[in-house]
């Protein structure tokens, strides 16, 4: 490893596995200024059920096969993961149309759950469907087909779960377009 | 950029902020083969609840200031963080005693919320109590002072909350040692 000043880190991800999905393009683009919906709004709630539905493979490199073990003792996990398919000059985007809709208050990034951002980690719960040695079945998975997995956690309530959260009008109107009136 | 192979990819992280808090050392070390609680078991309880209600903050370099336009409409965020006290040669670890419990079954790295691990970036959903333009104050966050942050994203129920989560014996049994019988 390279020696580095005294204040700083070398804060290298390396990918321990690779997302294989049915999801072969990503529902936004970004642009140098934006990011942009690739999906008609009247789709979005349909789209949302079927990635809600979807099964996908987390298939963990067999170097990390053991760090899995008791993973299938948990119902849910969460999975860290790196979108690969936007632009890395695309980490200086600032400020942004909320899921690229253009009828949304521009916000900044932090304030999003924009893929482009400076450190493009993203990050999402899902249910574990079952474990096969170094592959991880998952149901309701949005990431696309060969998206480098960078982290694998299991679903602790302490540190992840939020009963009520406030969240402004703009995100709960886009939640409500895309969830199912159950 | 350096120049990488198609299939590889860059993913290396900048910090976009540093932790400012009262919790000067952290509760796990990591060793060579394992890691070790550095609190007395009878104390879990105790620091688990100072720790819930600490107040710190979370302060973001001045160059992503407006990045932040928005986070104050949500009660929560998730923070992203580096555990900078871990020896970069302990992302080698594979199976530990989940929280250094010797009383504990020895668990895969990816089924346990060490901080040790391949790709060590920690994940919290915490109380945003209030933003003074690039200082987030946050409430319940467990991270030590001048951890590194990697990202701040709004929390957003669809990507991070699971209602019921089946978790495993000794995750529950941990659980209900630290948290207050309310």
């Amino acid at each position: 490893m390279e020696s580095l000043p005294d204040n700083q880190l070398e804060m290298m991800l390396h990918p321990v596995g690779v997302v294989k999905s049915d999801i072969k393009t990503p529902e936004l683009k970004a642009n140098a200024n934006d990011i942009e919906l690739q999906t008609q709004k009247e789709q979005l709630r349909e789209n949302h059920q079927a990635i809600k539905n979807n099964i996908c493979e987390l298939v963990i490199f067999p170097k990390f096969e053991s760090l899995l073990d008791g993973i299938e003792d948990f119902s849910h996990i969460l999975v860290l993961y790196w979108p690969h398919l936007i632009d890395p000059e695309r980490r200086n985007l600032q400020k942004v149309h909320p899921m690229g809709r253009k009828d949304m208050p521009i916000k900044g990034i932090f304030s999003t759950c924009s893929p482009a951002r400076p450190n493009p980690i993203l990050v999402s719960a899902v249910e574990l469907v079952d474990r096969n040695r170094n592959i991880l079945r998952v149901k309701g998975f949005e990431a696309v087909d060969n998206s480098p997995v960078v982290d694998i956690k299991p679903y602790s309530t302490s540190y992840y779960r939020v009963d009520d959260p406030i969240v402004p009008e703009w995100m709960a109107q886009i939640h409500s377009e895309t969830q199912n009136l159950e």
